[in-house]
């Protein structure tokens, strides 16, 4: 049955890519940042799909300081660099507030 | 570059989900949906990934009463109707307010 999940409001990271061709480093590079960001105060949860060369991942977070200081972590800003000057042609990044939410079950 | 896209404020719809074993239908009407999705007042856009039985799709709306339509929209109501009793094992609808947006293009 869908029912209205009952939460403190929370927050979303949005982020659409389209990878480039190079791969090189990419793997490595995303199993640290799945680690790292796992540890990061104030993080909820994390979706991700992956279908040829289109991702989304999703990632939630307690509050808009939490997606700022993570936006700002020395390693996470390395990873980026990277994917700017390799692993992707094109991204969007977008920080959401969830407004509401359902979830159904079987 | 990454460039700080300024707009108006507008709404996501993240539909997350974990498909059944049972595809029959599917298609015929996610192709219907996907056509009747984009002749909605408020409708700017949609992204959808799919990776084995897990999928993300998020759509991009101007408003929230555009989401509020679409979700009473009666075709759309019949096929989430069927997305409960036969495609999907589990979803979540979660109806977000971009608060910021960041892209980079090579």
């Amino acid at each position: 049955m869908t029912k209205h999940v009952q939460k403190e409001p929370y927050f979303a990271v949005i982020f659409t890519s389209k990878s480039s061709d190079n791969t090189k480093g990419y793997e490595e590079m995303a199993k640290k940042m799945d680690e790292l960001v796992k540890s990061q105060e104030g993080f909820i949860g994390l979706e991700s799909v992956k279908e040829g060369q289109e991702g989304i991942t999703v990632s939630y977070w307690k509050s808009m300081e939490a997606i700022k200081n993570w936006s700002m972590n020395e390693r996470h800003a390395a990873a980026k660099k990277g994917g700017k000057e390799t692993w992707y042609d094109s991204f969007n990044v977008r920080i959401c507030e969830v407004v509401r939410e359902y979830a159904f079950e079987k």
